[in-house]
């Protein structure tokens, strides 16, 4: 361990709450160098949805670099990213009646959103966009500006002009619809908001907590937009490619943003890629105005298209998603029901769940207590005290059972001193049998 | 052709220079779905330095996949990131007496540049931050401040703040040395000119043009930068990982800087992945202030531990690419000699040269025309005017010929409107026969 | 009229509205070149409170400038910023029990709140501001970031950084105290709102429509300023000076704000002057960092000084203005309950009064009639939707009277088309008799 | 003094320098409490080109005051800005054949600037300006980011964005001209400076060191401009108003600026006023869109009307001005010969003049003597380096003598540690008599 704590820098997080050298993964398990075995419910922070090295995608992989495929082609055209447009429009984008163009952008997250903002404001002519509290979209400067974590703010060192913050779905209570209050600084032209080229938005806010906008608010903040002539850009970067249970995370609400960003788990094996979809009249971008080395990483393509082929073909895996969200969200219930006393509650929704703990040490203690067990699994939020069960959407029905037994465990333990033994059956409890947990999570894959 | 067309953004640049579709590419060819072979003079803009799919590095990576060894691990501790700290300490780091903890960023130049302004803000609790004429540091919010060009500033959207602009070497002519005006702002309290966290400067300017600054004016530069008390970031992102004969592109200088940025070549493999080097005092970040999905790309450790290993043991490497470097530089001397008329100039050092055509038409008929007879070769600068000849430094000496020759015939063609023959033997030229190019070449180190 | 027309720039505003040369002006009185006499309830928007060329400060003017007093000193020390400091002090902060430093800024409203805003950063060495809605603070760079109006936002030019909006009491209904919304972003650590080092906020928003908060909402909002360790300045540049009934208009809310800004009718004779109060430890300025050419305008430290002397050495003046401002009150609500059919509603407190027309059309047709009817009264609010009945505070109970009949007359003829003959009796509505009238203002304070 | 101490913010700068509480001043003189008389080298920082409390402007302002003139009127049009309008276009613009219109801002040299600032923008739909090394400019946010001088600019709080430094006639050494730097930068797209909106420049920077910029750099510098499309403002705050020996400054260079910005001594009569004259095709300003409570002050538009009619009705004012600057050129010239030791230089031009001592000790010293014998008098430049002769243009020629004695005595006193008698007639020793004294000073008003 030495040479990282010689020669990395202090910047290291995750590594600090996972103090081990890992050397190996598959699906919802991590190895560490000694042989031990984890189940992970950090999956890359919502990047590794298809699980780690996933075998269909490794295979294109191998084939794709074994025969020389181009790597590295700047943007120029490759057949590698002939194909990915052409499954991505065939299986995504027709099917849900969506017309986007596609930029390929630097492979960040935070990439696509600054290129999201750019394009917006060069469309509309405008500075201004409006962002969320708790919102998170990256750490560059532009994206900087729109995120609202002060832990990350704090190292801007530059005024961040250009971005108003409004309240998110529920910040203001769960009477007030705050898409009223951006509606009224929007129609009034003295509330010093100035017209915004674009509001960007998370449907599910998973840096800041787990924070699921309900459809409703979702459906009356477009309208808002339509009417004050506003784009409205879609940040699906956590929430996208399946983690909710569908493939973009906004359809239950039938909104259609005009812009949206995709990164983490588009390329389906953790390669870095990211892309900013856009209606075609919004595609105003010089050749080269927004550029990067990486934009375009072809290997990324090549898994990005077999995870399309493979899981989006049919409704099968969505169907899958939102079973085991179910499973989750009743899991987390009871967790919050048996010990919670009134103070922990649940919260997001597909498998995009949390735990809210109120209280950033209980969380911590919580996953440091999982840990311990062989749960890699982290918090959120403003004070880190949701504690995210992103687990792999391709993990077994087994291994989603052994992995909230030791979350509900660690619970225990932190909340009650109470020592819930491993072989204990969690299902049980629900006063049925071992065969009552297979209808229960029914025909998983 | 026609997904392109109709799906992928008008964003892009180089697939409009050299539309093909690519789908293979090894050492110094890209191959076409038609099986076209091309001579790759672009080199992913200074990515390559290796060549295409190096089969050392290859080798390397399709074993780690094979063994599902992590691919996305966010920054926890692998096996992998230990080796190549370890790599690049003993190879890179300890043999040039530099000591510096390395930050893995996002996987783009521009996030390593944005965290290199960053800890410098911080760490010296100042804004500015000095740049220079024709300087290129990437197109996200906080690099896009620091970068020159006008098509790229001119997409912002937002005022940027917190750069003041200087002029590069030889800006204001040759004679003028404009440390020493850098120098007068930093001494003058009234000058405007706030005082700054750092200068972030590119020893060679790729995007600019391929200027090259003197080693005087970097050290003079350096000298600058301790008398006020504010750090030196050198962006090698482009110049470094042995473009300009060293691994560094500033140790021929013998200036060390406060923080380097490294990324394009750096994976060697072309896969994305950016480092911010720096002097361990100035690493005053809190865990997680600048992340990022995609930072500490796996499999970019393996390729990039590859590389290191096989390329910079010893010095031959460095001395090849002088050698190369040397003779680039003497036929494109002969190039301006011949058909110059007193207009074309040379720039550049190491393999990191152009042909400076002053005006953007005549460069760019240049490398369509190179382009026709299978040179893929692109130009840089303000106004695209220095056609760049940055080709694999690995290349070999035969097929470094054989594309000079192109460029060769396609100046005289554009220029003169003179068919260099294709079978034309430039060495002839020099009055000496085939053997003697060989010595040409061997001599040159 | 010709010269305003083609030499004066087109930025002219009021001079549209009432488009005639004036010459002449005695308390409430304002005279053309031609001899008409109007009643002035524009007031120099809020200038001035002790009417035109008020003969008391005159006197004490016209001695001064006879005498060749110090015209213009800079910031040097003179007699007459003596005697305003030793008055001010004596007559206002002392028996306030407020202990305020007192900073003499260029002569302008704008230029006490850049200073102010500039001190309290300074202080707490934070950028952040809060502002509010329909604020407005002056259009100089600075300040215009915190002001409100898009009208005025527009012309900025650059982007204006370091200012956060939040709504103003009532801006989210009458049951949402909006600064618990403030309190909450301020307590969220990932509420993206920078913890900031002021509040800027006026007790009553002229410009921004003649919004009055409670007492209740100023007290929240000066606790949660406290709270959380941020400044509050309370811009009382309009409210001021005894516009709403007290010299400050925070004193009957019992808060203390850290910096106060003062201008308008500072001076009394409508002179340009401005100052910056703030606690004594808040007070870092180095010598000269804010400067000005016109800072400490000795002809206005005269009449000031006559102005606080004749007026506020005892509490009568305030009390007549609270009985005026009932008057005002009361004639506005018989308006609005004769004339409004529902939609018309009474705004603001003590002389600080305006009716709300809701729309700007309607609004402007009133102060126009009135105008044709000799009396010059203007609208504010972000549709120009407030006819503002802002008279000087020392004009005559048959003045005020007539003033409000004609208001209440032009109001009948915009909504009712209804003429009310000149000669009405309005007070005879109330049943009453001339000798009723005297009671009428007479029992208001 | 106490209330001063007690009351007074710290932000005090010149009253530090000159602790005397002064109470009466005429002409050239100025007097404290204690009946003391001082020459008046200050003058206002250049707001007092004819003297303190001239006369003939005086009984113009009492006429006004006593018959109730219109002392504050918003914009509203007034007899008495008819008649400045009327005097300024007769006597100023028209000769010089100037067509401006004229917009009156807030009644302070910086809220001039930041109009100024405003209306380039908006007219070119480009952000960025261009300022000049030690060019000052005032210190509301917008103007300061225009402001050279680090103690001005290190209280502004937050990014002050949207200016390019540029460096100043003879920045670079007098063999550069540093508009040929500017005109390479606005022609090389990839410079990193924005197109500009405008260049705001002084002609003589007063702040910045009496730096006189030539006729020649001027002459460049608006051609530059004029190649370049971008409006060149010049702030004639200072040096306007007769300062250098014509009513603007630029008049010798025969430049015409699309904008020009004036305050100070333009009222005559040291009241706060400023203007923006401009192209009237630039006159773009939509209603109020730059607005202020004090713009168009009235009493100012009388002693300005007075003085224009006065001073400016033909040239021998302007003639006279020259005369006694050239006679204060020779009085530096000569100290500088026999104290300066080959370190001390003069500058500037017309009664725009400095020593410049290099050193800022050495300067206060200076001044601390010259007080001590009855002279106010400062310094500028960046270290306070330069001692400015900043006397009214009206002074007798006796007094310009006398205090031109002072300053020698006390340059010979801090420099050579030798006393020069009182009585000592600098004159004689130019060989002259007494007589002759009268000639090199003849015909002085």
């Amino acid at each position: 361990m030495k040479v990282f704590d010689e020669i990395e820098s202090e910047v290291q997080s995750y590594a600090r709450a996972f103090p081990r050298i890992f050397n190996r993964a598959q699906g919802e398990y991590l190895y560490d160098e000694e042989g031990n075995q984890y189940l992970d419910f950090l999956a890359g922070a919502g990047t590794l949805n298809y699980g780690h090295n996933n075998p269909v995608f490794k295979k294109a992989l191998l084939e794709y670099i074994e025969r020389d495929g181009i790597t590295h082609g700047l943007d120029l055209h490759t057949a590698a990213k002939r194909d990915f447009l052409e499954t991505f429009y065939e299986k995504i984008l027709q099917p849900r009646g969506l017309s986007y163009v596609m930029q390929f952008t630097g492979p960040t997250g935070t990439n696509a959103v600054e290129a999201a903002m750019k394009i917006a404001r060069k469309y509309k002519g405008r500075e201004n966009i409006i962002s969320f509290t708790n919102g998170f979209h990256g750490v560059t400067a532009g994206s900087l500006a729109a995120t609202g974590n002060s832990h990350h703010r704090g190292a801007a060192g530059v005024s961040m002009a250009g971005v108003t913050r409004m309240p998110y779905d529920g910040y203001l209570g769960e009477d007030i619809d705050t898409t009223a209050y951006l509606d009224k600084v929007l129609s009034d032209s003295s509330s010093g908001v100035d017209h915004p080229a674009a509001v960007i938005v998370e449907t599910v806010q998973g840096e800041g907590g787990i924070n699921a906008a309900t459809t409703t608010w979702l459906r009356n903040l477009s309208e808002v937009c339509k009417k004050h002539d506003v784009l409205l850009i879609i940040d699906d970067i956590q929430a996208g490619c399946g983690r909710t249970g569908s493939y973009f995370s906004f359809e239950e609400s039938g909104v259609v943003p005009d812009i949206v960003t995709l990164s983490k788990s588009l390329s389906g094996y953790g390669l870095p890629f990211a892309v900013v979809l856009m209606r075609p009249e919004l595609d105003q971008w010089k050749p080269g105005e927004h550029n990067g080395t990486f934009r375009g990483n072809n290997l990324a393509f090549v898994t990005a298209t077999a995870a399309i082929d493979h899981y989006w073909s049919d409704d099968k895996f969505a169907a899958e998603v939102l079973r085991k969200g179910d499973y989750i969200e009743k899991r987390l219930e009871k967790i919050v029901d048996n010990y919670g006393d009134g103070n922990l509650t649940t919260r997001g929704r597909g498998m995009f769940r949390g735990l809210n703990c109120v209280n950033g040490d209980l969380a911590g203690q919580i996953t440091r207590e999982a840990f311990r067990h062989g749960l890699v699994i982290e918090t959120s939020g403003a004070d880190d005290h949701v504690v995210k069960t992103l687990c792999p959407l391709t993990i077994s029905d087994d291994n989603l059972k052994k992995a909230l037994d030791i979350v509900e465990a660690a619970v225990a333990k932190v909340l009650k001193g109470q020592d819930v033994p491993e072989e204990h059956d969690f299902f049980a409890e629900d006063g049925g049998e071992n065969s009552e947990k297979k209808d229960e999570l029914a025909g998983a894959a």
